[in-house]
């Protein structure tokens, strides 16, 4: 079958330079999008008289029956014809004759592949909104399930506070709050129609590009054809949007490691999500984990891949842009099965509670405590600071942790301390009495807790 | 001066190893922020009665001092004091005092220059926004000149269709909306404050975390002490929104470099943005357009830098995130900086008319005007496309134009070719007629010139 | 058919995890070279009294069958068995039964999967290094027919000095020199065998990994087990090599796009690698150039993500690994369809020699000339330069070029003009002056195209 | 002061445009580069009457003066001045007269500063392969200490078969070397002379390119002149090897953190490697280590930024290219400092031996003993290994581990059991005999670590 574009070449490529310049392979993928936007398409040019409704209807036809053989998984596709357009246009002039063509009149592939990219991104942007939203109601519910669960809390992976682990799981609980309001936001700019930019210029046909705006769902037109043509902005935020989350899931993900390990015992994965060794059967490994941390480079790298594509290129459309599918149809299928794999680990997820425990209590930290204690009571914090620093060393040294001092060796240091210092350095107080706005005290987690499910009520409302 | 947190520590360390740790040659530039951020915090504590009224205004009149100095640029910083934070403790103590060691009640380091740092993201995301709107002004100076100045308009850098400069300018207005579109949602996140969020897990003590968010201009604070310590998406944000505008900047470099070469001598960059050759006396070099084509690398760089830092980190606080600032400092300076200098570059520019408009007549970019011309008259556009690639292969071959071939010529190919066709052919009618929603005719053109004007505006008033 | 490590386990995973984990999709690319080590395995292991003889044979027989069946693609694949070793070690016991369980002695995939990316990495890139030979062929032909064809050279895509045709040509056949000499150099440690390292730590079984690793045509072993697992310093070698490469291929492809425009019209690609448009039939778009221009961000995108997988994973081997396939074939794909591409595009290409040579006399590009004619009577270069500077200045202001101006004109700005100058002035002899080793003199460009056919006649005798 | 290229400009820049586009802010760093170039350069110039004696000997004790004040740092850079170059001209005219001018004879900005960066870098790629040794001294002096130190070995951070700690450290000696092989095979594209390339076209001048190259120690010249100015290959290779070299750092940074937590408690970093906490007193942090980590993001964005620098760029030099410097130099810091620190942290860490054998005694890590033991009877792996499987469930839900469960249990599963399983289970034996090559077995690690020392040694008499 010959070239749609090959009137004013004398000389066919050969086969492998075109399967190199093809994109049917990965494009196929926008099959439904296209035939969506060419039923848009042909309706509006004969509601305004561009052709007539006797054509219009013989491609409608055609292109609805392209529809329900794509939905059966009937329809075959040829590298010749270089991309998902030609081989549909092809598959409808084979039905309809030629006056398929006509379905072409005032459209360029330059604005139709953006119109498909268009459609194609607002429904995926949709699908993981939604699935963020429930792997936030996984962290709630694991949440909610262990408030009073003492942990250590940690910075530079020494502990450092003993937090409550419903408050450490709500801090990602947030982390994915903002990352849905990114998707949804970008979605303002995603869900624009570039259809009827034509080539790069507009046209002269006397098109009405809010008609086929409205008919395809969208939320208005671009206001420049040579933008709509050459803009990619709107896949660039989603793999922006996607590389945050990834990196959000990847530190998720390192903890489900960490946890997992012989020396937390945190938690233990659920079977489904864990698999083992081909050599080594004792092990059971957080291969999910490990795959989505994993994958956060993928992600990472799709988004450099298509920065570096658009550097320095003049307008309008360049092959090159030709690369933006890929990464994008990658990073979909990377972010969608990653939330879906961590609410199914959160969910059934076993959490060892006693494990966790017994952690808080050998170690310092709660040395905090009695360094607030001392600032509490008028010393300087720095001054108290120092004290408490002393103390710890002197408990190193001797091979005890704080609450092993005996009252008198505390009043040595400093007269200050009472015997209530005991109460304050037990890491359930210790969390309780952190009840700042935002803090890990167990009123203020509940408190948290709450306002999160309200946040997603009225986000199930509003869709 | 020894260390602030040395209590615990037998050993001192050498100085290079400190000098790798310290961060005070760069954070340095946080000063602001940091002693704006202390006097929200002692003014807080003393109101919720943490430390007497008496000691806060010793420590407040130390920090205007301080305050004075940094303005005077009369702060000395130490490598010993590794950060700001400690440098300007020291400072203070110096000033006001063992009561010094007070501010520090209730506070620590890591939701200190988180604090910092949102505070100054969200001063440098304004002059962004607001340089962003002064290049826009540029461009839609620059377009009103130039409605009615027809060029080529290229896809694949190949003559495609002629069009307006002015609509070509307007594409760059429309993605610089887009980019400050993005710097302010983004804002929304920038917005928000840490503080009171303790080292990780709050504070035991009575704070009022909503009354320094209100003391510092902050919209609201983080619901989650971890989240707030360890978050850094807004600055990952960022710089995802100036590596699209830079993005978008390059283009516009790569459009300014092609357009100043001998080969297009489309515009001539005035003598303040164009550099010459220790060489070649000649030359004029547009270096300014390819320096900031450049430094697009640096902001993506700094991005994929960013990314990679967080990528896997447990919470809360990891000594990694000292790594956000650097890149985030010079981010800030390249995007300032090459905002500034196009927003001149454009204003300045001198358009050369009619080199554009001789490009135009001198190719075959008319030769879509043919095929809707065809198409219009009902021939399929599929075979009208192929007629006119024929048309062109004959032009080619007697190496002349479309407008040279007599009217019998047309009419041996195909009888419904009319004298007309020569109208059509020309450039000027060819943009004025592409006249559909927001394409290269001149009308369009100059109602795309008005909105935008009216855009401006309102942004104006708003602010 | 139930998972091979599944004893451990109460309950299946579900599929879609399963589908998630799995790698069998991609990694069924590495068949042959997981056949291959497993013949080698299966030989060492009978040869040091591991197995029995008989049973080796068995196995042996049942992996040779498994092979015919690969190469008739007759070979099929169950996401349920993850991976590529897994489905082979099933497809094996149902052709020899239980003793193909044997096989797995004394190796894990850990050190399988190693091996198979070390002998599928060492094929590709020898087929690279070839291609790039043919590439710098290709180049030096073109060359050898353009020795004294004179272009324009440019720096900051202004014209600057004119050059010979062929000298800017064989810049590139030096970037190729250095791309092969890294990809040969990589070879030094992707042919290193990690077979016989088992999970991580070695085995007890008395294995011979020199034996395995002559079998397999490696030069030698790794010297550390958890290292030869865990190590993929191999891979990212090759994506950076990869990296390099495509940089050049895209300067090289921006110069074909620039070339092939209207307004340089240097040279003229050949159809078979341009493309038409959908909508302008005129257009000859030298698609082949930018797509590779295009494909450059895909490779850095894989360098990066696998650069982010490896940052701090702790050994040995993490799930986190399986993501450094897809960007190790989909960047080997790449490179080879780019050298090929290209190979063609430089042989097949028309060049334009009067558009270039009329290129270079009408503009300043030899204004050095004169500075160095003046600076060759002894004045300080700096103050020739500022001389040349004004008399192109000069020129401008009347509208003439250097060679227009009368000997009087340049007299009154400086007595030790002579006539001698207009020959200094003429391109041609310009290029032939510039005889300095390695510069663009066509004696010099001769010779640089006999060293570079030397070199390329000592390679091929070198394979 | 005037710019030395004005002579055709009727304007002056406004200063901030200025600024924007200098380079001596951070390229004073070649200072030293610069004048020795420079002193080469004019030494051959009146080797070859280019120009007299008597002016060189003028212009080159010129330059010893600058060479003296640079060394004492007496030297000041003018904004207005750009770039290091323009800024030691002036310098030099100040001292010798108009002379100084003579200088540039024959050579361009373009092809000095290509010398400057290749001399910065061929003298830091020296310092770094010797900072590499030093640090693999340091892992083998640990190494040997440590031989018969036990410890969990992991995969998927799960403990998988016990090793020797030796082992371990020696796994990063390999990877050292690597990345010390890779700087020194770069060496061969680093060591090479581009002076005398002139802009890009070479020179009309008598230059002797080889002669300088002598004087400046390269081992040869470029092969061509548009090369020679354009290439950055070299700073591309020096960034890329410098990401593995960190990448392979952060692993160790990773480990290093994990195993000073108080959940793995493996070592215990020396306090000059350690910082505590503003606020919580008990804390060590591993600062040094997670530093490491995290600037191992830097570096790659480096990599990345110069990488899409160079995309796209036409030959020969363009502006854009001014931003290879920072990002090289900030690498060299950064690998210089992390290299440092690391050869301290090794050698003067405290290794818990006795916390890493209890480790290895309370789990199953030794499972794959059991199915060795039975594979080396005669049961197929495969079928071994889900015995194994089973008894280690049983284990897990008696709460007991192998070594416990009485012979008779083992026997019921399989009658082959006899009671030396018991040694075999013992983790000590289990390391001793793993001794295929480069496995963990005690003898192994010895043979490893004398060819370690054995190599180091030899590279020593190389220098």
């Amino acid at each position: 079958m010959k070239k749609l574009w090959g009137g004013r070449f004398t000389k066919s490529a050969e086969e492998w330079v075109d399967e190199f310049g093809a994109s049917i392979e990965f494009d196929q993928e926008l099959v439904n999008e296209d035939l969506e936007g060419s039923i848009a398409h042909v309706t509006m040019l004969s509601a305004n008289g561009i052709i007539s409704e006797e054509d219009a209807e013989k491609i409608k036809d055609g292109l609805m029956q392209l529809q329900e053989k794509a939905a059966k998984d009937e329809l075959s596709y040829s590298v010749k014809l270089e991309d998902i357009h030609l081989n549909l246009e092809s598959a409808l002039t084979d039905i309809v004759g030629p006056v398929g063509g006509k379905l072409h009149t005032a459209r360029s592939r330059n604005d139709q592949v953006a119109t498909d990219m268009h459609l194609y991104l607002k429904k995926q942007v949709a699908v993981i909104a939604q699935l963020i939203k429930e792997m936030q109601e996984a962290l709630v519910e694991q949440a909610e399930a262990n408030v009073e669960t003492v942990m250590p809390g940690y910075t530079h992976l020494q502990r450092a506070q003993p937090i409550s682990f419903a408050h450490h799981l709500m801090a990602y609980f947030w982390m994915l709050e903002r990352d849905k309001e990114r998707f949804e936001e970008s979605m303002k700019r995603i869900n624009l129609s570039p259809l009827g930019a034509g080539a790069l210029a507009g046209t002269t046909f006397p098109i009405d590009r809010y008609q086929t705006a409205g008919f395809l769902g969208f939320d208005g037109i671009y206001e420049n054809s040579l933008d709509a043509v050459s803009d990619r902005d709107f896949i660039l935020e989603f793999l922006s949007s996607s590389s945050i989350l990834m990196m959000h899931l990847s530190r998720l993900s390192e903890e489900f490691i960490l946890w997992s390990s012989q020396e937390f015992q945190f938690i233990e994965l659920d079977d489904s999500f864990a698999t083992g060794s081909s050599i080594m059967p004792q092990k059971k490994n957080p291969d999910m984990a490990e795959l989505i941390r994993g994958k956060t480079g993928r992600v990472y790298g799709n988004l450099m891949g298509l920065l570096t594509v658009l550097k320095g290129l003049p307008l309008a459309y360049n092959k090159d842009m030709q690369e933006d599918k890929e990464g994008m149809f990658d990073t979909v299928k990377t972010v969608i099965g990653s939330l879906k794999i961590f609410a199914g680990m959160i969910k059934s997820m076993k959490v060892k509670k006693q494990q966790m425990e017994k952690a808080t209590k050998n170690d310092f930290s709660n040395a905090t405590e009695l360094a607030d204690y001392l600032s509490g009571k008028g010393v300087p914090f720095r001054e108290a600071h120092e004290i408490v620093g002393k103390l710890v060393l002197t408990c190193v040294q001797k091979g005890c942790f704080l609450g092993d001092l005996p009252l008198e060796e505390y009043k040595d240091v400093n007269p200050l301390f009472e015997d209530d210092i005991y109460t304050v350095l037990d890491p359930y107080t210790a969390v309780e009495r952190r009840n700042s706005a935002g803090g890990t005290g167990f009123a203020q987690v509940k408190l948290a807790i709450e306002k999160a499910k309200t946040l997603l009520k009225e986000e199930e409302h509003a869709v």
